[in-house]
């Protein structure tokens, strides 16, 4: 951590503040420049307190040098994470697809997109059973009724579930049905949901806030692995910007960067990252071309009828389409789809 | 709500889009314009699955005309709400005064800042005891043991309450100390939580989420008093953008925006605003300035010793001298402080 | 245009938005809804006063329908515009790649660069000889000096030249040895540069500035279709947004979406769009891969000792194996590179 | 500035970065953490190349100390600078008022605008007769004719002019009859332009480009400053986010901001930066007490039939009753208006 001092700050004030940096366990080296006088704390800067330090006398401002995650780190674990979820593998050579629709609405529904995506290539089904609805007078969910309903579908076609869960005290319940939990990007800074999914034995896929930084999806990760679940897998949905066009903006560069800062595998959302269902597949073959490890796909049989999301939701025709575009550049990149 | 079709749209894909308006129970006028042809839906478009329309044939885009929530507004609602809860009044004449550490850590602390705020003018007392922190790393809080300790605080100041709950299974717990329930920023999303606020008999202080837009956070007030409890005060604590000077950016326009859609009061916190000690008194006097029913503001006895958020604690005395400040523009304003 | 009304106006002020929309040359369609009353104006809104309409009494907001640009859209074009200068073609089967130092820094360095990146497939040439640089104790470039060195690495190796103009009173100048005249990010907005490259006879790269949105480009591309200019080449070069790991957010999405709504070939720029050498190979492929028509590199000899943007510049053995990732995404996308 | 070092990095990298940094005149202390490793360099840090460290081989990144600006710095400078441009006066204990229509329609639109503004106590009037504008199909200005309209209307009531300059070529023609330039936020970083305002000998207003970092503001002053011309006044007129409620967001943080990091006098544009006419009061009493030297206000005798932002201007009427308003503001803080 390096301590700027003000260029006014007196001497008995820097050497107030090596006392404390020191009385926090950390090293103080000073380093007197030409204009301002400079502190290095030295050691590991992840203690309680560091940032108070701001509020010190004469201290102009404070800046980390390590990154505050730790298990989540690539330098903490070298190799790539391979997560496996029933059919579901993210991390290897092979791109995973996680496809459905945004809410399971009846058995024939769930049941028929589950077959169109697995024969389009999807190597897991998405659906939501439990949903966070911005606004008290839309659809909430099928509940445990459509938890039922994925089982299921997975029943009839093999395929790996995947559902959203939105409440701590839910996580037992999903995770009898689920085989990877979900949490959604307004939950992915709800701590007590994070601990629940640290002690579940279902693997967890953890979206990005859409304005979060990537360093506190990384700290949301560290929760989930610091309660002993080493399955996480991260995605990155669009984060809110000042663009209109489109419902949020889908930050490609996420995927490289995330990949030299952490083991943990990677999956684009294009869905939710353009909100318009003619920019999806573009956006598809973008985040493998960047190299995901995964996508997470909306697809509905009927999308204009669909109870939520259908303006990003492809049909099913419109999904194949897209898995043979994406094929052709996942051979490209040298991985199997 | 306005449907705006593709100029290459068909008779046929105008048709079946004015047949699907009319089956969601609305009433719709075809405007053919020179360039493009409009249909115009009339009726209560807050009905599930209006949106989806946007993936029917020929349709390029929908365009809402009213606003989604209902409760919230002020056309519902003509006169501000009085929000009473304990020693604090939010909404009326006298702008309340809500101040106290990031995180309850000591009695000697607490009651010692209670003590402080109060003589300083404070109306209510704030304090975590359950703390959602970005890092597993950090402090977590006193949990129940720091609820009692607000209690205690109370009875020697007679200051309201004002705490934190991060969880819905908490809220009874929480209800049993608190005067006010606080929905944190990361949590205005969190609709189970929302939801169990909304059966709580304690007032509720909804933080706005820093990439919440301003229909997003009415909504969840709507989850509130959708719910029954018509207690909710509107907190704006800063939205994250590009600027990198302050931990948040502070968009004052909020309070007039907010008093002109609904009949909430609306409170600024100027500490999570900005992020920096320095700038709360500042910003404290234009929130006021800007009309603002009442100010949050982290106050410590020793901010470069707190345990969390010493960066943007004012000291006690700092906080008396701000108060001195402020009062002067509440007169300015015909408002008492 | 759709005109919302207050829920409050009257019949009086409704009759006098009516006459105000048919004064500008508008046809006013009244719509009474169970809440709100809308007037939907028919004919080409695209005149000046429209939206000062939000002053007249009783307005609430005003939605225009129709895009503001018309030279630019595929409604007037419905073929892409292939854009040719000298060796560079863009907008066609094959996929243009210009790349260069950010500055022009001495005859040796420019034509290394160039003869290296021609080796390595580029069809043109970048270097800034006018730079515009945030601090003015930065290095402003070589001037006319430097147009006079890509003139040199053209004749060398035949490849077009793209340098950057920022001043009207430059682009008689630059225009005798450019190929192709760059508008920065910065300059995006600025008209009277607009008006004079729309009278220039090279070919014209415009950069998205960086809180532009993409109607605020397509405008900016208005101005110089507007001048008799057809040869504009539009560049995504990312935005500012709140992510820190990045200098700026590369959206691709304004890649498919562009192609949506205008004839004009776009280009990506991964250099400034991620803002770090090691970002720079995977955005260019994901450019590639939401169907890019071209990408602009910033490639040096010895990046670590660039004047300018060494950090987000690659060597020339970097380049060479970006390139040939890259041709293989352009395969699977049925394109040549 | 900080170098942080890779992980990874070896004794041969580290030992190559310090001769770097030695040869570009800096100290380098090395300082070796548990986990990484750190070089301090120290002395002026705002030299050539310093960033393109960042593709050294080891280093992870780059961290400067320093602010990147001299004059503009308050730190160069410890009094505010008090700007004096006839009438106007802003840095004083006085708060100056520019107020008028966005363009210059006609003689008696311009001097009946003057006329009552200077009434209702305003120092200074604006008027746009160059106007860049978004669209090449909206209003122009009327250039020169605009500007004697202005002569004339400072002729009339003796307020001083502040109008806009859109080109370096223009500064000679706009200084014969402006108090005061105006560097529109589009033109913020046009470095001619501001070259050319640095050697002018009228008064300099600096707004803020919407997306741009205070430190790029400080750093477009200082082209001004380091040209000879210290009559520089900077102008926060918000910024661009994803709120949609509003045009720009206004973040009056930047006041008390820039009054810490430099000497010049800042004002606030509240009609830029909400958009709306109906926030414009609040805001402008808001930045007042934020403690801004000054405002800037669009007024118009008839703001729907406006020519140029209608939307966002008061009446002449509501400006008179802003401005009492603010005068009460401006006295809780001991100032005058």
């Amino acid at each position: 951590m390096i301590v700027v001092m003000k260029r006014s700050a007196t001497e008995e004030q820097l050497q107030h503040l090596v006392e404390h940096v020191e009385a926090l366990g950390l090293k103080a080296n000073v380093l007197r420049g030409t204009e301002r006088t400079v502190v290095a704390a030295i050691g590991d800067e992840r203690v309680n307190g560091v940032r108070s330090l701001e509020s010190a006398p004469g201290v102009d401002n404070v800046m980390p040098v390590l990154a505050p995650y730790k298990l989540a780190s690539r330098e903490a674990h070298e190799e790539t994470s391979v997560v496996r979820a029933g059919s579901l593998e993210l991390g290897g050579k092979s791109i995973g697809v996680i496809a459905g629709p945004c809410s399971v609405e009846s058995e024939e529904q769930i049941v028929a997109t589950a077959k169109a995506v697995k024969a389009a290539g999807a190597t897991a089904l998405r659906g939501g059973a439990f949903k966070p609805r911005t606004s008290p007078y839309s659809f909430q969910g099928m509940k445990e009724e459509g938890l039922k309903l994925l089982a299921k579908a997975r029943e009839e076609t093999g395929l790996a579930i995947v559902t959203e869960v939105v409440s701590p005290e839910d996580v037992p319940l999903v995770s009898e049905y689920a085989d990877v939990l979900q949490i959604g990007a307004r939950n992915m800074q709800n701590y007590r949901l994070l601990e629940a999914c640290g002690k579940a034995n279902a693997a967890v896929l953890l979206k990005r806030g859409p304005s979060a930084t990537v360093d506190e999806l990384l700290l949301a990760a560290e929760y989930i692995l610091d309660g002993g679940n080493g399955r996480v897998i991260l995605c990155e949905r669009g984060i809110r910007t000042f663009e209109s066009h489109v419902r949020f903006t889908l930050p490609l560069t996420t995927v490289p960067y995330l990949q030299q800062k952490t083991h943990l595998p990677v999956v684009v959302d294009p869905s939710h990252g353009t909100g318009h269902t003619n920019l999806v597949p573009a956006m598809a073959r973008a985040g493998i071309a960047a190299g995901a490890d995964g996508l997470i796909v909306e697809v509905h049989p009927d999308p204009e009828n669909a109870k939520s999301d259908g303006y990003q939701t492809l049909s099913c025709d419109a999904f194949e389409a897209m898995m043979g575009q994406c094929r052709r550049i996942a051979d490209a990149m040298d991985r199997t789809l």
